[in-house]
């Protein structure tokens, strides 16, 4: 059986594996105060060019997610998000439980935009009664997009833009950061994130990690008491040496965007070959996830060879599947599943 | 340097590794729906002998004691706990962040009698304004404590019998439960846990583990909703198997014991050296954490050689101190500590 | 200058002060303890006809909202709402300060119906990944609505049937119920209304009282610990008995009935000179609150002589204004703002 | 029978009835900002000599700590507080469900000093683990206290000086406000309490008002949103002006004192009474709350002629009670009761 379910099917990479294992009785002290986690903030700041960022590790991303909005927001402010965002769809309130709202935007393939985030900022200012609603207090937005989509260079530094002139900060989940750097097409670096928004985080469970993202507050400021509030969230690894390990080698010589590349790449030769067999794409997605419709045969016949994820049913009764790629997919699996289109 | 600051300073028990290395390359699904999480599911019922106990695995203490007592509490509720219970005092407040109190009670080194919580609960149920106050709605106690202490079968069992008798859950944090287990003196045993209390965890990241711990409640109705409120709180891992990995292989041939009888025996031999060599013990704990008080001077001079954890400030100008042992505890290092005393 | 802003304008009902005033020397216990809330409870039963019904007093409806939500939902539930709820817009996120997200679902002139709320339902226990998600909890809705507009006996008794179905309580802000039990063809009374939903409140603030909202759960098991919700909410008042003598005034003698039917005759007097004048209604309003189109002249002229409520504007740059009847509304000002028309 | 439970077991004092029905119909604005809010706040500030204060009009006691103390702390933080402290004992946990920590202090007669406030600073900041922890925020203290003292001049004046040292807003809880500055032998004034402390409120509910609490930040920044916080924690009451003129009525000619004097005068008569026919008193209070220590055929006999507040079982068998005194004690009534001594 192929398995293309999801990104983290899989443990880690090798290298981390071995690390892991060469660090093994190494005596650190514990919560991330560990010289392994000091070189792998190091290594953040410097491949985003952000010498200033403070970077903390935590392990997973809802935890992430919560924590970070929690620390950006007054009690009376809520975050904007595009309504099929993580935190606005499957993380089982996790924002709410925060006290805090999530202000749900209309997207276009899972994404944002400048406008979107200015005609709800200028409605909400504009309503003489705003003083009883929840105040837009950041701006969340998901690189790549639940749904594969990336933002260009020029589409980010347009939201970035209404949110200075809204005074918001804007926060970039990066679960799947990796596979957006790495997406055809994408004009957007590290640095460019890094200069573009207040916060995101690299995320390493999705590629090729065990677990952990890497969260870059670009600016300082904003991490005013975040190392407590990760503890109070339940955020903070007592071994956290292993979150540094794990960043230390993703990020020393480029692994990370190797292993997205990897995924892309074997993606991107999954869908030329959807389109070339007249497959119908539901998202024309650039990263390591395809979306593609499937009739109830096909789906049949494939589910006998692979496996897969259940995206949505349309109403004509096909159905959108993901198949997903990651740091673990041979070529040769992809060239497998390719001959039973 | 040696190093005895906390038992949580290495990585992993090579066993562990192992595992994961070996099965790093399995696709399985996430969340711990997988096969390992099951089988070390089934191991876990079988060292409690609870056949019908619903387990989960989460990363951490702090989260694992948040979410537990989120799903034990009604809203109006708190936590009977030790005013020195590690969600009283080192959680930075995440009890009361989910929305409970905890209600303070005195300790004697580190433990709670059937007394002092009967005594509460008589108190409150018995003030005629107690709709006004926050009702205990579970009793949380720590096995071993914080101070390394342990309760035996009676002084268990007499709490259990107040908390039924009041109708109240008991939750035991077993952060250290390894350690508690292989006490020199401890009648107790997992089954006896199990049968005695409601909701409690077999520590990983402190026994042996890189991280995680085993959640057991013994009674199922108990843990309606836990998966939910587990991904609420940030604390359901995607990677869910590697929490499976390691408790297989914690449990599946007695390691988790052995690990923590090394720690024991160690710590006992480094106990027996202080009093020998007439240092004043601040508790006489049975555990892989040993309390001594030291002058300013020897305190110094230790420090040259060795690393060890601040516990407190005595009035008299000494200090209480800790020394802990772990699974990676060489007894070389025991015996060169103790040439040092 | 005419006032038509709001309902609650003006302070209560003569009659209200008039037995404040009567009552002021009595001494009575707090925290609606008092003889006086205990007979406003037992006509509450009365009128709605629910002899087993557990009624609770409390001072404005955010407040009466959150308290009752919290009361009705498990911590990883949610409550479903239109869109335009007030508990979804105009309740500075009470709700999630609570821990609950609002799930918004469509609305047709501030009403749900049975459709949308089956087919959340049916797509959300549909969907493997809900236990990621925030689950429904209870079904929220206005009556009347904040539109002004108001349910028949028909649609709520068919949203109350898939609230069955799916096991969810149903919900009834009633702040205004007054008047829609009072509004043109209205075919629900409170023992209809008791008997389709699990809680609902007769809004006392909007309806003639200085404040108050008298909560009614119909099923008396839902109100366990709702006097300790209270408190810990901030929503139980200390001269308990204020309430409960509003209550007893509006309920003894139908007076409750009286004031709304008074506005709503008002406000139809008002409704039909807009038509003939040939102005446009925004909204088909049955009860007191009249919705109506303004081009920037008239609305201009109309300031001079009148205030009234902003709702919307228009994007052919008209708006969209409220005018509200009360108690207090006397004819002679609404013939005077017909004059001005 | 007489009454004494309390002081809030009346309605308002006549004046304020009077100006309640004198405005009734005047139409105004809600949610406190009409004119009459606007003239109460006007005089507050007056009355407190503090012209730069933020004012705000609350409808209870425990809403009011609870936003107020929402306000003041970052969400990791948790308010120092006598472990008498109200927030602490009976307000059923609305500060931990507003996800704060209560870190309480041992008092002296309901009081706390300078010396614990800093030594619990000192301990906390001192604590090299202190980011695990919940730092102090806030300094919360009451006055007059629970248990009827009051703070004099200088040791309210060496508690701000702490503060200050720790950068701690002083927030000081004054539902009894006005007995304690009627209080025999006490030396603080409003505007001293203004000069002193950071926020604090002038408690109406049991001072003569139907209910209401005047909220005063002394240091305006510090209230930043509170509307918005009202609102969300249900405490914005929609017909403010009700507020409003209540406190215009109480502090416009010093009938806010008058009352708080004749409630303390009769007080003062009964406590001589009390001493002088030889009855045991359990706390020394010079305000309107007494506490005397009853055996069981003493309160047998008086329970038959006049009612009073259980305080506290002793272990010899005998019980103290807490007999007040209010705007509406007659002194007839008291010298009824003396005469029953």
């Amino acid at each position: 059986m192929l398995h293309f379910d999801s990104d983290y099917m899989a443990g880690a990479h090798p290298a981390i594996l071995e690390k892991l294992a060469e660090t093994n009785f190494e005596q650190t002290p514990g919560y991330g105060t560990d010289a392994h986690c000091e070189r792998a903030r190091e290594l953040v700041r410097s491949v985003c060019e952000c010498p200033e960022a403070e970077v903390f590790f935590l392990v997973g991303g809802t935890q992430t997610n919560a924590t970070i909005i929690d620390a950006l927001l007054h009690r009376t402010q809520g975050a904007i998000s595009a309504d099929t965002g993580h935190i606005a769809t499957h993380e089982a309130g996790a924002i709410e439980a925060g006290g805090h709202k999530v202000l749900a935007i209309p997207h276009t393939l899972g994404k944002i935009d400048a406008e979107g985030v200015r005609s709800y900022c200028a409605w909400f200012f504009g309503d003489a009664n705003h003083e009883h609603m929840v105040e837009p207090g950041v701006v969340y937005l998901s690189y790549p997009t639940e749904y594969g989509t990336i933002y260009t260079k020029d589409e980010l530094g347009a939201i970035a833009s209404v949110c200075r002139e809204y005074h918001l900060p804007l926060f970039i989940d990066g679960a799947r950061m990796g596979y957006g750097l790495a997406a055809e097409g994408a004009d957007l670096t590290l640095p460019d994130i890094a200069r573009l928004c207040d916060v995101f985080y690299i995320g390493g469970t999705k590629v090729g990690a065990l677990f952990g993202e890497a969260v870059v507050f670009t600016k300082p400021d904003l991490a005013n008491r975040f190392f407590t509030l990760m503890k109070q969230h339940g955020a903070l690894l007592a071994k956290g040496r292993l979150l540094g390990i794990q960043f230390e080698t993703l990020l020393e010589n480029g692994l990370y965007l190797d292993i997205a590349h990897h995924a892309v790449n074997l993606a991107m030769k999954l869908k030329a070959a959807f389109i070339e067999k007249g497959y119908e794409l539901a998202i024309d997605s650039p990263t390591n996830q395809q979306f593609v419709v499937l009739d109830d045969q096909t789906k049949a016949r494939l589910s006998e060879h692979a496996t897969f994820g259940f995206w949505e049913a349309l109403d004509d009764g096909r159905t959108v599947v993901r198949f997903a790629t990651s740091w673990d997919t041979r070529e040769e699996a992809i060239d497998e599943l390719i001959g039973l289109l």
